[in-house]
């Protein structure tokens, strides 16, 4: 088991070269980084403030910061053309990397992504020169903000509003019989790392209780710990705010943190071998059975209300897809919300753009690729 | 000056009857209620575990739990015909409210809506005999949560991909520059009380920095407290979350506090002649030039770039709506988040249904009427 999920990664073996906070600390003995040249390979663009900083700081540092979208769509690996990498010492990137020969100065590589599965194999990888960093804690305050954000348009009814607004009607016919608060509402987070540790906060915030789930046990407060990079104040690295801590990694253990009455569940895992497929049929019946009644009488057989809302945040073939269609549309589930999906990219006519209570975005919630 | 804003109301003089959190005390020496009658006039289901918990507390407590919206089309007043009014001891409703002929029996009337106003020149509000307690406090979460699920919205282009998600398109054009967290914001609270200190407990949870406006001064910490009803754990009755707090009933106070460079400004005003037309084209301008410089070279005379993004859940005639119209149009504001409009209801054909960047939703944020 241990790091089965990748609930904790690792933080970075090397102190982080220049990020979006501050300023590096500096190449003693060459503090003001004569010679040093930095590019950004970005799709957005780098704060002029952070900038003119670290010019301040490092007067010698020289900064090229180029919008360029290092996943392109022929899945990155290009490099603009136009750019000297023989002098190139640090660089920001995704994807799209050079090779040691055409880079023999790079010291340096900072990923834009939380993972770095796609540069493992590269040559310049490989090189022990080159540090390589990865942008690991950086996306949760984005990617909770989604989170939150689809979650609430549920509860609240919002994009049905917007269908009104649309027809400039002032609809006062349904919205006080279905608009819920989350004040009180049991939010079940699978994978309490960088991610879950945010929503965990603002749910938080918000009046609700968090169950975590994590792959290996975390029975004192010192295994809560996460020593991820955090935001400062954001996020919860020291794992004070779950009510309930859920563990293991057999579909047993996984059934019982189901069955602890969610109105939200958030999936947070990376794709492994053993996370793929991990939700199906067989965990959506055990977040309907854990679902109240239906009404007054209770009888056999009735029809339950589904309680459980689901949030993927994680990667797409943690869920199967047939069977959440099933789900929701057979009423176990009360609805999803799905920024990442399989497949992925979701093609156009694919049963999930259109299954309702279902919200799709393409992968862009972190603006992790 | 003094609740000039109400943004400190003072809590119930009574203590609550029948509550969503807890069934009444009693009333010495009848303690289990017999004969006593309770109504809810609600458009929303009551918890039937609420009603169980009471009628274990209260074996001699007769429950009527009656789906019927108070704030009928007519502007309330009509009472169901089929209720007994002369045995009713409790009422929960809004401006549906009987005579003290036809209620003689009645003692408390609990209302849904914070506010009273329409209750004030009613004959059973005179009577000294019947005791009325507003529901101050029970809807921050609920509007909070409308702010920001409605900010986010705009800030992750969530609303985009909803049109995109219909048709059935993965959209990666654009996706990747358009997306801001609220990590290092600055929202400005106009009106610190119940809704404000939520707001602000969601938008701190989020990384966002808090300004706070009252309309008295708040410079000790015992003056920061607010009495009102919260949810435990929620809301902000200390007064410790904003990092600067501003106050004053000048027009020039508003604007010291319109300067300080809000990301977000929330508007959490009642209506008073005070606080009528509020907000209008000279706020707005505010806003704007404390907006940074469009691009690179700040020229003489240079389009900014709008800061500021206005959410309004107080009351609409705060806010001066064809100039708000304007400040969005001409690119004073990013946009705007309105739950309450003037004219409300909003009639059909108004340029606010269709003015960019603005959402419109019909006075439910908090199912306050």
């Amino acid at each position: 088991m241990g790091d089965f999920f990748a609930d904790d990664p690792a933080p970075p073996s090397a102190p982080a070269p220049a990020s979006a906070s501050q300023p590096t600390t500096g190449f003693a003995p060459n503090r003001d980084l004569t010679g040093e040249r930095l590019v950004f390979l970005t799709p957005f663009p780098i704060s002029q403030a952070w900038i003119a900083a670290a010019k301040a700081a490092y007067p010698g540092l020289e900064i090229v910061d180029r919008r360029f979208n290092p996943w392109v769509a022929d899945g990155g690996g290009s490099l603009p053309d136009d750019i000297d990498w023989a002098t190139v010492t640090i660089l920001v990137t995704g994807p799209a990397l050079p090779t040691p020969a055409a880079a023999p100065k790079l010291k340096i590589v900072q990923l834009q992504s939380a993972g770095a599965n796609y540069a493992l194999d590269t040559p310049i990888f490989k090189e022990k020169s080159v540090v390589f960093c990865t942008a690991n804690g950086v996306h949760g305050p984005q990617i909770a903000e989604w989170v939150i954000a689809t979650y609430l348009n549920y509860q609240h009814k919002l994009l049905h509003y917007r269908e009104k607004q649309k027809l400039g009607y002032w609809d006062r016919d349904t919205h006080d019989l279905d608009t819920v608060d989350a004040v009180s509402q049991r939010v079940g987070i699978l994978g309490y790392g960088s991610i879950g540790r945010q929503v965990a906060r603002a749910a938080t915030a918000l009046g609700s209780e968090v169950y975590a789930y994590t792959a290996r046990p975390r029975p004192t407060p010192e295994s809560r710990h996460d020593d991820a990079y955090y935001v400062p104040g954001l996020g919860d690295p020291e794992g004070v705010l779950p009510a309930k801590w859920f563990s293991g990694t057999d579909p047993e253990d996984i059934d019982t943190f189901l069955a602890s009455g969610l109105d939200l569940l958030v999936v947070a895992l990376p794709l492994t071998p053993q996370t793929k497929g991990l939700l199906g049929s067989a965990q959506f019946k055990v977040l309907y059975d854990a679902s109240p009644s239906g009404g007054e009488g209770e009888g056999e057989g009735e029809k339950k209300r589904p309680k459980t809302y689901v949030s993927n945040v994680g990667r797409g073939p943690v869920i199967r897809t047939d069977d959440l269609i099933d789900a929701v549309n057979d009423g176990w589930l009360r609805g999803a919300a799905l920024d990442v999906t399989d497949p992925e990219p979701l093609p156009k006519g694919h049963p999930l753009w259109t299954t309702e209570n279902v919200t799709v975005t393409p992968h862009g919630g972190g603006e992790v690729y």
